[in-house]
């Protein structure tokens, strides 16, 4: 009887990975235009083959790009690999390499970040070499999972929660060329039958297995877990990300349209709003403008804490003209009158108190010290033991504090005024340097407070321009014996 | 240094259980009035005991109450304890007990849920007695971490995920009487602290070990796993919760507000909707307000999927006139011209076509069978094997189909119309039986569509209303061993 199915099954789902269900993800979902070239990222293993595999059975034309992060001993037999797969359809096969390790231990980067970081960068450039229409990887739902309770244990909200979309753009990498992921809604195993289907050989990744890495971890023991307390959790996860995007548009354009209607003005490092606008908002708003704001003004800043949101919430209706508050990543709030002014203390607004050195003074600088300087500062020097965690420097979001290694001192610390021409390595910059002029224009210092910041050297050379970047050559590494805590602070008020 | 502590701790927190800032959650997020009563429900564990002697402390006047599940060999020591408590602090209590596990049985429901709504039953009942502003829980932080979990798990959208309220309404318990849970903020490890500071010795449940019980398996499984993948994973849910109740809101104050400005009238059992307004709406609001609007039509309708609701949205744009459809919870969709319609089935709308028997005829039934009936209807009798879960059964969401023990039936099954005077006992009414005209009120069947609707009987007893419920009598128990299964289904098109 046809109809005892529908009583025990109550929904049917087509098979996602059927030919049909995937040309209209890759149209509806992923906006890919029929007949337009797509670069494929394929590692060889059987999701990102089976997405070559299925885009090229629905006509569109590929180049099959692969990375070779040299990191396995078997990595060259992936290369080959991929690279004889290619040839056998006839497709055109493009691939770089490049040296992982190095890259993750100059920039303080886990090996699989590092990986990542060089993959994104090869396969971007790739797509925007060959003028394709977007770049492919073979995300998978299980991949969705993943990285939603990834950020849900990393204390994501809404944006994390939402996980990976079907067409989206990675700026860091590229502003223009969209990174699309058909197979979001497949899951593993069904990318490894249709491989089976089409009688494709795929590699398998050894390392998947080790449960050294977090992400492995998830899959292979946290995820197992969930599913033995409910076998329909991975499916749930998944759905719940799809519903939760969709959710994310919609407040999105919720807060744009609060956004724009309460700005007053805006420059270089600064937004005014309405105060009595901000005020009549409900704080869950409030507080998706303050954010919006912070990161309008500070790119990438992760860690603009629910701490600092209510304060300056609480604030915002009924505090006297005047208030101001030092906000996570360098931003202050001051209010004015009828204004709530967001800026960066780059910003060149009247009666801005940045930390100046008095005159043309040295001052040498022994931990612990704490030095006075002009407008209400105070920088400080502690040694600090037991030395904090490599994470922890290399996560900090406070431009007013910087972690150096102090055996890598090859003269005694001071603060003094730059002198013109002065050359400074930020953090990050693996060869060559840069002069501190070029820094501040980066930066948007205004002119009236350059040649009065102070700046803490080590002889010549520039350790930490505070409220900015610590120097490269003096970072903390895995090596690190004696770490040196440096920071910028306000006078306690009087 | 005192300022070291701010460099290694970038944040604090104020000790959530401190009696200052319980104050200001009392009074900001749980809007208790000082002065005015409040019940608080203790179990005599940690949790319930601290907020009732922090809520003393704070100078609410309070009402304890206890119920005594009877579950535990030990119970009565609980309550003891607790009116002992209660005496000493020279505070009115208040107890009750019930038979859980009957309970349980007749309705079917797990022993926790049994118990779970005999409780609140009390509760909210001494609440509204005492005139109370309130009823307060013990729930903690921990509390709030695994419900955000176990809804992640079952499969909640953003209302589950944002977990439980400061202050909310149970509606299925109480209309007016507000819940609050003050230590929503509080760990669980804070409120024996509290308990350890106040000299306050306190119950262990012991079944809380009980890795058999669901949320157990959350609490010493599943969540210690999580922190030993990330050791904030308990802050940093209990964090989202907060950020996603703001999300919440805000997306039902959008949806309430497109909902309103799309609806062009409504009726009993029916909402008109524009339906050019509704197409012109982000898809992820149109769901919102479909999911409401199903919400407002059919009582507690937990399983609107979303595949009903795209077929819906696929629809609204460019369907022509007179198409229809069927949604689960005996719901259907018209899109009449310019309108969208949305009703249950019992809504007196022209044209409904309703299952009607034709004439007086009687009907006998054998499984496996298929009965036409009037206006495009099928009435399907089948036994089914292995039977389905219990849990399958009891949240059966589809008034179109039931099953039945068919060890239970005392004759052979029929199909006709009732007669006058016919009496029925619906699915949960454990004592006595109502008059099947009366039922017909209650689901506001319109009256043209009574006479005729085919009733399933087993002798003079009703077994199933096809479209609404199936009799108390003939349900599926644990016991069960031969299971029939009705279904009222549409005659597929010609």
């Amino acid at each position: 009887l046809l109809w005892k199915a529908s009583l025990v099954i109550p929904r049917q789902y087509n098979d996602p990975m059927e030919l049909k269900s995937l040309q209209i993800t890759c149209s509806r979902d992923c906006g890919l235009q029929p007949g337009r070239l797509v670069v494929v990222g394929v590692s060889g293993g059987a999701d990102s083959l089976a997405l070559a595999d299925a885009l090229a059975a629905l006509g569109y034309p590929l180049v099959i790009a692969h990375y070779d992060h040299g990191l396995r001993v078997d990595s060259s037999a992936d290369l080959e690999f991929v690279r004889n797969y290619a040839a056998s359809k006839g497709q055109a096969f493009i691939t770089a390499s490049g040296d992982v390790a190095s890259h993750a231990n100059t920039h303080g980067l886990s090996t699989e970040e590092a990986a990542r970081q060089m993959r994104y960068a090869f396969l971007f450039r790739v797509t925007r070499e060959q003028s394709a229409q977007a770049l492919a990887v073979g995300h998978t739902a299980d991949d969705q999972v993943e990285t939603v309770l990834m950020h849900l244990l990393r204390g994501a909200g809404l944006d994390g929660l939402k996980g990976m979309t079907w067409r989206g753009m990675l700026a860091s990498f590229d502003q223009d060329v969209p990174l699309v992921r058909p197979l979001l809604g497949v899951w593993r195993t069904e990318t490894e039958a249709w491989c089976q289907a089409h009688a494709l050989a795929y590699r398998v990744d050894i390392t998947n297995r080790d449960t050294a890495y977090a992400r492995n971890r998830l899959r292979h023991e946290i995820i197992p877990m969930l599913e033995s307390y409910n076998p329909q959790a991975k499916t749930h996860i998944q759905q719940l990300a799809g519903h939760l995007a969709g959710d994310h548009r919609l407040l999105a354009g919720l807060t744009d349209a609060a956004f724009h209607s309460s700005l007053k003005e805006s420059g270089d490092g600064y937004l005014v709003f309405d105060r009595k606008q901000l005020a009549s908002l409900d704080p869950a708003l409030g507080a998706r403008i303050l954010r919006q704001t912070a990161n309008r003004l500070v790119a990438e800043l992760r860690d603009f804490d629910s701490g600092a949101v209510e304060r300056c919430l609480a604030a915002i209706p009924g505090t006297p003209a005047g208030w101001q508050a030092d906000l996570p990543g360098g931003l202050r709030i001051h209010l004015d009158g009828d204004q709530a002014i967001l800026f960066t203390w780059q910003a060149d607004l009247p009666g801005m108190d940045w930390p100046q050195i008095p005159g043309d003074q040295v001052f040498d600088i022994k931990p612990p010290c704490e030095l006075t300087l002009d407008n209400g500062w105070l920088l400080r020097l502690e040694e600090i033991s037991p030395a904090p965690s490599l994470s922890m420097v290399m996560e900090n979001q406070d431009p007013r504090q910087a972690w150096i290694d102090a055996d890598r001192l090859t003269a005694g610390l001071s603060v003094h005024r730059a002198s013109v021409g002065q050359r400074f390595i930020p953090l990050g910059m693996i060869t060559g340097s840069q002069k501190l002029s070029d820094f501040w224009v980066n930066v948007r210092l205004p002119q009236r407070a350059r040649a009065g910041w102070p700046v803490v050297f080590s002889g010549n050379e520039v350790v930490w321009l505070p409220g900015f970047r610590p120097a490269h050559t003096f970072r903390v590494t895995p090596g690190t014996k004696r770490t040196l805590v440096l920071q910028l602070a306000r006078q306690p008020e009087q």
